[in-house]
């Protein structure tokens, strides 16, 4: 018997008919002799339009409001799957975070799992019920508030709970029936992966892949649960998320897929004095107001007047905000200039294969040479290429690269319905 | 400083719009010097919203699920109003009925309070903030689980969370502002009534008044909880109900109004034998079947056989399903005939002045033959008379009767926006 973890994600629940359809598949994942644990998101749009009531009542809403409000998208899901459950014969029981065990710190609207002490369900499954439990909630242990674990967090709270429960795989559902070497939109004969390491995948939800919450891979690394990406629109057994890149041989290393992220802007600050810690004045600014930055590249200094330029980038949506605070601090006089610039694409080639591949950097900027693409930023990691090209140069970019590595097949990608996500 | 417990109803809440006009009202409570404790039905059609997909997904949801679902309305409407509150700059926190210790029998669907340990809402108000309780649920003591208290359970809530906090006043907002002497879509000019005793209320609520749940009026009766029917449309002060009847001084007391209910149907059992537990067969039947009954009325038994007939109203919902039940007993050979009819009305006269006025039972006749109306059923309490007309002379009766106890005035009554429910 197997203790299976399956979350869903708002497209799979976005009607009574879709919740009825993934009622039937937990049913028969119980009736094959599993013991099962179902996560579920909200239905479809329903944080959307929370979100959007919220925006409307006040456009400044107290985070500990924030997430009593978006948290009963979820208890509905919820309850309206342990119903389903139940019409088709199966016992079923639903669990708000809180009573699921999931403690969290008291960060409202972005709350991190400090731990899952999930009794009441185990007790569930021992009397042979299955669990539905929320998503994307957690209670904090100190003042008993609900909090919410950001978005996507619903992944992060199925992970957790089969590290919890020491499950034996945790299936995340959506509309995409697993993890491909590209996105199927831009490039056509994307073939979908049987199997991925940890680190593979992490670099992928990086550098642009939404199929995965970062969050939720870290997890289930660092507790060793075994992932798997399907479809609720299928029964294709999707793609295997398991292993650590340490534990594949260089004979099996293989090249994954290439990734595109076009969500992100880019800044560069001219003549900073390179002396210690004017760099950093920089990067606390940024992390005082809490922007994220990504990729961050400094070049060698001027000869002539000791000064450097640094680049990096940052979420598009945080880019003015950037501008403004670093804008400020030029006005004190510390560097020449700031550069803005949000018309950029990052794709990035990812695989454990590079390793024992010579030569693929020099592969890499060959195929953006063919298609006449600048590069205009480059960083790499252990298994992980990354440029920055010109945003509408990104597409053409990602098949160059996708074509040059041989990752695609002779089918084109079978994109399910509602993949507009 | 007085402690207000302010209750809005579904319709008072339905936009982002009404939610912040809402907050204004409350806030001005507050700065005029009041501590404050809100509770909030869900905004709107929630509540049937959730219902109707509930029914989509199994006809026949478990009932700890259901409530589990409907509990999510009042969740939604509390976090938006707290924020709505923020937004103009005061501090409010939201509790569930969890939080704000609303302690309940563990039928779901149907809880009952037993216990209200407002303990942390207390503390909530010290701290000089407004504090917004989701009404309709409670938590089971024992088991932890989400309960709700039954259709219009946010008033139970709003009433019992005022007794435990020994608040002034819990004020009832609707689109309606106060009990009138009559519904005013049928009688024009029904008048406001500025205040009524505990069991006017009552007998008002229990012959077809909607504007209170009677529950909650038997709840802040029992805690002599001083309640306000206001609406949330205007700044009238509505109609206060409080005080017992006792307390009323004879020259003080009137005629309260007149009521009128055409949710009932009526069923009459032909030939039941005259013998002790004959009458109790029946209405054990109907008891284990959670059928409530209303008006009871068995005559005299006929010299010949020694059979009577016995007569009863009960919710027209659940006539079709008495009436079955009642059919197998006849085919036992217990009675002569089931008779059924649910084209009747029900109107009655309240008001504690009927102990002071003689003959108010032979002018209620009267004012009813003047118009050609026949009376099918006639039973009285100590402040109450109540007739089964025809439906369709019901309007009609009512009207005659207000007319005859010069209980209108002078204008028609005013109705506010919305007042269709």
């Amino acid at each position: 018997m197997a203790l299976v973890v399956q979350k869903y994600g708002g497209s799979s629940l976005e009607s009574a008919e879709r919740i009825r359809a993934v009622a039937e598949r937990i049913v028969a994942t119980k009736k094959a002799g599993n013991e099962v644990v179902v996560v579920c998101s909200a239905m479809g749009d329903t944080t959307d339009e929370l979100l959007d009531l919220a925006e409307q009542v006040n456009p400044v809403p107290p985070a500990r409001e924030m997430d009593m409000l978006l948290t009963a998208g979820e208890r509905i899901s919820n309850a309206l799957v342990a119903m389903a459950i139940s019409s088709f014969g199966a016992e079923a029981q639903s669990f708000t975070g809180s009573q699921a065990g999931v403690l969290t710190t008291e960060r409202h609207g972005n709350a991190r799992i400090v731990d899952v002490t999930p009794g009441r369900v185990r007790e569930a499954l021992d009397n042979d019920k299955i669990c539905i439990v929320a998503g994307f909630q957690g209670v904090n242990k100190d003042s008993r508030d609900v909090t919410t674990l950001g978005r996507g967090g619903s992944d992060t709270t199925a992970v957790a709970l089969a590290a919890a429960l020491d499950a034996d795989v945790c299936e995340i559902y959506s509309d995409v029936d697993g993890v491909y070497t590209a996105d199927p939109r831009i490039v056509p004969d994307a073939q979908k992966l049987e199997k991925l390491c940890f680190e593979e995948m992490l670099e992928l939800a990086a550098c642009g892949s939404k199929i995965l919450v970062l969050r939720s891979v870290e997890y289930a690394r660092a507790f060793n649960v075994p992932m798997r990406v399907r479809s609720s629109y299928s029964n294709d057994p999707g793609t295997l998320v398991a292993g650590s890149l340490e534990d594949i041989p260089v004979e099996e290393a293989v090249l994954t897929g290439v990734s595109t992220d076009n969500s992100e802007a880019k800044i560069t600050i001219l003549g900073v004095q390179d002396t210690p810690g004017e760099a950093a004045k920089v990067f606390r600014a940024l992390a005082d107001a809490e922007i994220n930055i990504d990729m961050v590249l400094q070049n060698i200094s001027s000869v002539e007047d000791n000064t450097t330029d640094i680049t990096f980038t940052c979420p598009r949506n945080d880019g003015p905000r950037a501008l403004e605070l670093l804008s400020k601090l030029q006005d004190e006089g510390r560097w020449a200039d700031v550069l803005y610039d949000d018309q950029i694409g990052k794709v990035s080639l990812v695989g454990a294969g590079m390793k024992s591949h010579p030569g693929v950097t020099a592969e890499f900027s060959e195929a953006l040479r063919d298609q006449n693409i600048n590069i205009e930023m480059f960083t790499t990691s252990e298994i992980r290429i990354t440029a920055v090209v010109r945003e509408h140069d990104l597409a053409n970019a990602a098949r160059a690269l996708h074509d040059k590595f041989r990752l695609g097949g002779d089918e084109v990608a079978t994109v399910y319905a509602g993949t507009g996500r």
